[in-house]
């Protein structure tokens, strides 16, 4: 069967398929004259070739499982997701390998299905990212229960000298009712710097990813640990769906006071077109339009409002705060493609990139994506 | 069906299909000893990897298509075609991400085509490459009419300072005449540099790629943008084909007179075995041999002749002139193997490596590949 | 048909199959405190994502053949089989690409189906690697006649400047009595070195791949070539197998005196579970367990013991001697999954690391593996 690539199956348990999605950025952000540090010459107009990704998935007899994900830049290359499950029972699944620690509704969604070009700012000013570890994830009716112990990212642990480690774990809860469903959950983390990783650093871009000028940034910080809570909730009804996260990183710094730093975001979204919003197992996921441009249709069309903010002052440290007001226009065509077309105002405050001196400012961000995947 | 890998096509329009090449390359080099900047230390004989590439393409209801080559060098890593595709109609096709911005009938004919190991120096010398950007193809009849607009490459617009844009547009014409083809074309081209890109640099390698050393070589020049023109024409019948391309590059260089280098090939072939020389959609394409090593036959056989030249001085810059006389022996035993012997002399004047501090000397190299594709 | 994953046949002698591992390690090394350069900080507990490949393998019609291999890592690449083949008759294959240059039983059994999480430490230490060249392998009844001429690995030839060659043979007489296997062999190497290529290293980590860490090795020593001798035997025999070798590598050192090393291991399997120890063609291949997960049974389980021993120390140069004994106990659930858990105890002296001034101590390392392939 065709799932963007083609599935094979294979008696006893056999599967296989390739993988691979492609994204393709432009967009404009424009901001006051006089940044610190020749910031406007990192602004402006931008391209990029967000994601370029080819890898494969599988499934073997006995309940194992697979998944390779190579992602490739202009002259860099990673992995993403790269681990071997085994579905240990009727309720439990084993994970080993590059996977991502339960950090949460937004983040945990596929980067394939967001409502932005981009996650909220705390995403990245909270280093989320894959950590090569081992998981159990528990699953019972409504109820989700997650947690890992990871090393860290594979990057870094290609220093032997890097010692650390965390312990990750997520709840949800997400009862149907009615013809809608309601997503509550929460998640905790810990995790200890070690060896030669004795620092950290939170900051974010400005909406967009096509620049890497982080208007707020904390700079590098002697840290011994991080210890995160966060809060997860969400309504999905047909068309419509709403969610919200907020999160807490306390991170405790050798000799200093913790700093303790925040980030959120709230997100509404409706369908215009005769569709429904794909949520399940604790993730939203793919829209499939009812009717297609193959079908003479025009697919699916989505508008999506968000708010998100992170706060990195505390303790001492000025990283600045960012408030930014998003909306977006998502057209899925066909199953597979998906353009958005997204628009967001920034507010910071305290920024580490002044204007003119001032770290209080406004910016504009217009960005469009072009995805295809399988 | 098998079209090198298995292709697979499912209801309503899905395909897809793996893809692969691999090039390896032996040969050598003979120049004058004494060469500058200890040059002869690169040149000998050498081996090369010279490309292993695996990708995907495929299609999907509704009339879209992409494309993804990730090129693996022995440490590197890089992506060559990386598009989505959109069949707007009958006679349009739009294509957004990395791709060839319409630089020529060599350069646009798939490397794995080319009747000599490399292209003419023309195509290293002014820089044929990939670039992200939105393309349009218009096609009727006899007439072909491609334009795009395009940013940088991918690994220069992974700097978020530059700012570097290009329109590009090509015209064919390419009418029957009997059994034959007469290809008709030109293309213009104009590139501005911008925000951290301010400098350009024109060089080409003798004949053979296995050396890094390249005798003509303008060095780095500040640059404000590129113009660029180019003619082409060919004749196919049968088993001979000839062809033909000029090009002319205006390089406007901030504060001093601008320069203008120029480059062209002119090429004969003939296949000596009972076989067609493929040409369509305005490049050259695969020949797939009649009686093939695998029907008891032993393939095709095509013989090459190819003078080409460029002029890297004028306007204060004298970055040498190169000109080669090739001839190349092509082996098809199975429709996608291909064997490849070369052997071109070069002359080179006022070349930027000197030999015993001349500027003006021969070299001969000889060159080799094996190839494989799918 | 399914083997791994699915490999697809058409008429001819077309083939083609996706290729893929993924090797996941876990474990620590205990050593004496007072590591000179701060040893001390890169042991300890690591994990590793140790490979992580995707690739192609086919055939086409006529006898020709391919592989590509692409091993990712955190933040690099690089290809390790990427060859083309050729069936040259009934008896002879030629091989045409990067691939290993017959460096022995151990080292040419796959590093998916070795007893140990890492081979000997003499394959590291006489830094065996895949070489670009041309190979010819000839098969006849219990004979293997292998042979080769190679540049250097593809890292390394990226350097036009480096001009290193090397011819390689093996030889292979491998019996069955009754109904066992007599495997006895011999291989000989001779590299040159050359260009700017005028150096060579020894060393070798202790047992794990964890670290990076090395306690002998003998530091960049000048060269001009190197050449060595191997001898292999092995007895295969229902669940159970043993294998030695011993190779010897005299470097030539210009203007002092020869350094000669020597290394090498001997080996003992045997399977708990009522399976068959696999091997064929010169190496050992998956053992397929015959009660799989998948079918109520608990999979194949083979116990292993290894010592293995490198002398780094002649001629002048102290690199020291490593000796390991080792326990692996590999558990096989189903064909294509394999956990592996070992232990090593080594002895070093004369070590380029020493504990507290000490060059002679020992260390414990405990490792684990989870691995994946198709």
């Amino acid at each position: 069967a065709f799932k963007g690539a083609p599935e094979f199956s294979g008696e006893g348990g056999w599967r296989f398929k390739p993988r691979g999605r492609v994204q393709l950025d432009a967009g404009g952000i424009n901001a006051p004259s006089g940044l610190s540090g020749s910031g406007n010459d990192r602004l402006g107009v931008g391209t990029e070739l967000r994601r370029a990704w080819i890898g494969f998935e599988g499934a073997m007899p006995g309940g194992v499982g697979y998944r390779v994900d190579v992602s490739v830049g202009g002259s860099s290359v990673s992995l993403a997701d790269a681990f071997v499950s085994y579905k240990a029972g009727r309720h439990v699944t084993l994970k080993l390998g590059n996977q991502k620690p339960f950090t949460g509704l937004e983040d945990l969604t596929a980067n394939l299905y967001t409502s932005f070009t981009e996650r909220s700012a705390v995403s990245e000013a909270f280093g989320f990212e894959r950590r090569l570890g081992l998981s159990a994830q528990y699953t019972s009716g409504d109820v989700i229960v997650q947690g890992g112990v990871f090393s860290d990212n594979l990057s870094t642990i290609s220093a032997d000298t890097a010692k650390v480690w965390s312990v990750d774990g997520r709840v949800v809860f997400a009862p149907k009712l009615g013809s809608s469903t309601l997503h509550l959950g929460g998640s905790a983390h810990y995790k200890e710097l070690g060896g030669s990783v004795v620092s950290s650093r939170y900051r974010a871009r400005p909406f967009l990813h096509s620049t890497d000028l982080r208007l707020v940034d904390t700079g590098t910080l002697a840290a011994d640990s991080e210890t995160q809570l966060m809060l997860e909730g969400a309504w999905i009804s047909g068309r419509f769906h709403a969610s919200a996260e907020s999160r807490w990183m306390k991170v405790s710094r050798p000799g200093v006071a913790n700093s303790t730093f925040t980030g959120g975001y709230g997100e509404v979204g409706y369908l215009l077109t005769d569709d429904t919003t794909a949520y399940s197992g604790g993730v939203f996921k793919r829209i499939k339009p009812r009717h297609g441009l193959d079908k003479g249709g025009m697919g699916a069309v989505q508008v999506n409002a968000r708010y998100d903010w992170v706060d990195l002052v505390d303790g001492g440290i000025m990283g600045g705060r960012q408030k930014t007001a998003g909306l977006s226009l998502v057209w899925i065509p066909v199953s597979n493609l998906r353009l958005l077309v997204n628009y967001g105002h920034s507010w910071v405050d305290d920024a580490a990139v002044t204007a003119d001196g001032d770290g209080s400012y406004g910016i504009d961000s217009m960005g469009m994506r072009a995805q295809i995947d399988f």
